[in-house]
């Protein structure tokens, strides 16, 4: 099956997304569509050594840019590459949707032309981080500012069966971000959100604090999107901070100078970790399909591992184990309680 | 003018907050006040040489444990080290109350004795972060999780008059923190807050991102303590693992372990640079007094640095301007609302 690739939407198009779903054809043999101005894909796609491989270009006479709005680019632009790159994953011609473009009308379109998962009302972005032990996912670090406790349970919900089923993880244990692990901690929201998750069938650990996501101690971190983004800004932040002051310190001396020949593979093992390059970019759930949402200043490595990681995604089945999960655990419908009302009356 | 040190809170007291007493007096000349059970104190000044150091103990026969809840601890235990700490500011015995224990008890402790200044609604623990460019205060990190608009616009006030006189900084900027740099970015609390702020007389940046801590970009970071708190942990979570992380890599091969005998001088001193016990403590603001709140597991050397800051702290008339700055801007009044609504009836 073909993953469609918004070949328009980053900072570097379409140059980085056409070399990036080429190596990912190249390397993992997945068939690609190539979506956007067909005439400036084709020049591009003479850059490279494409015989023999699988790609074929949609065209889409409009791009939706940085600094449109979410629901604007969606509903003005219905030529968009974005647009029609989940077009061809609801009409069955790929498996998933693939754009490093804005990440806000890569939400809206996947929402609009996809549709909502049966119960859910919110989808949301998940990003994978390193850990001391190994990857750890939280949900959601995309557009949902403003949260309902049953938003946050339905993350909870959709993030375990992402870790489950797409990234391989037995029996994910979840966790809410919080700022304790007692159950006194938290705010309104969170206090809401513990007490519904305790009622669900989850492997639900309770709070987590921020020093948790990195250590690793649960496999999917719920909070809401104002927050998840604050969380993920600031680790990139403090990860370039860091290595830039580590930096200056070592060119003060010759000796550390010297050192440095000799740590340098380390450091870029290390950096390998920490690279959001290496995990391609975040998935989007919640929707009736596939789709993945890369950074807009995303490299070849990156535009290449999102496609093979939308292709896993595409076969792990997690759309239809969330409507599963969710029918499981009512107490995070949001009708239920206006259902009651309706049958006492 | 004395500080006093409550020595019975951190998790290795009393010996930590004598140690670090003891080594601010002879240092930079401070007088002690030790707080706390006077036969403990006195067996544990022994142990120092403290010929010549104006040192005295003020006995306290309780101890608020860090599984107490604030108020219970305030209110239950009126002999408590911490409270009787302020009790000494607000006699005039002490010009600042400096503690590691429980940190919600501390500010507690501080709002019973000492009470709010004039017009502020609640007080806030200030962090200051290491930036490229030099340090970022963040404040709320602590307590105030459920925060209304007025709450933010005059942490903002509070954290520009400290960073203005008690860090030295001229004109700070102040940025809300937020998950994008744009005015429609933010949630409804932020919005709001965000319309405030521009009303007033600070040297108001706008939106800061999550990223922005880290560089530097402002020198006051405006945030509920929700937030505060996740920025504040995972902070310390990702520098630990990202240590962690890197010397798994360098002891991988003898070369880069070889390396890192020569880079080690350059990691120790980025290590001070990130390291908390620099900071010593963090600012309680809003009270009319000055208090100081330490890590639970503060070392000698963040007592140390924590008495010094808190005697800076005192001199620096913070109090005094933050009540003229409040009165300059009545628009973080929460009572504005209620006042025109009266004069209007």
């Amino acid at each position: 099956m073909r993953v469609a690739v918004d070949a328009m939407g980053g900072d570097n198009a379409p140059s980085v997304e056409v070399a990036g779903a080429v190596a990912a054809c190249r390397e993992f043999g997945i068939a690609i569509t190539l979506v956007g101005d067909r005439a400036r894909l084709e020049a591009e796609l003479t850059k490279h050594q494409t015989n023999g491989l699988d790609i074929d270009i949609f065209h889409a006479s409009e791009v939706v840019g940085m600094h449109d709005s979410a629901s604007d680019a969606v509903r003005k632009k219905k030529n968009s590459s974005v647009r029609l790159a989940f077009e061809l994953v609801k009409e069955g011609k790929a498996c998933a949707a693939v754009s490093a473009g804005n990440s806000g009308a890569t939400m809206a379109a996947g929402m609009v032309v996809l549709k909502r998962i049966n119960g859910i009302e919110r989808p949301a972005i998940a990003q994978i981080f390193p850990t001391l032990k190994g990857q750890t996912l939280v949900l959601d670090v995309g557009g949902n500012v403003d949260c309902k406790p049953q938003h946050l349970a339905q993350f909870a919900i959709m993030g375990e069966v992402y870790a489950h089923y797409a990234m391989g993880i037995t029996n994910p244990a979840v966790g809410l971000l919080s700022n304790g692990e007692e159950d006194s901690k938290g705010n309104e929201l969170t206090r809401e959100t513990n007490a519904i998750l305790r009622e669900t069938s989850l492997n639900y650990a309770g709070y987590v604090e921020g020093r948790d996501i990195f250590k690793g101690t649960v496999e999917v971190v719920v909070c809401d999107g104002f927050v998840g983004n604050v969380v993920l800004k600031l680790s990139e932040g403090l990860a370039e901070a860091a290595a830039t002051m580590l930096k200056e310190e070592i060119v003060k001396s010759w000796v550390s100078k010297l050192g440095y020949l000799f740590v340098h593979g380390a450091f870029r093992r290390f950096k390998k970790i920490v690279d959001y390059a290496e995990y391609g970019g975040a998935p989007l759930l919640g929707i009736n399909g596939v789709g993945m949402i890369c950074h807009g200043g995303s490299n070849v490595k990156a535009i290449k591992n999102a496609v093979r990681f939308a292709h896993d995604y595409a076969k792990s089945g997690v759309t239809e184990r969330v409507a599963e999960k969710l029918s499981e655990n009512s107490m995070v419908n949001m009708q239920r309680d206006n259902l009651k009302t309706q049958a006492v009356a």
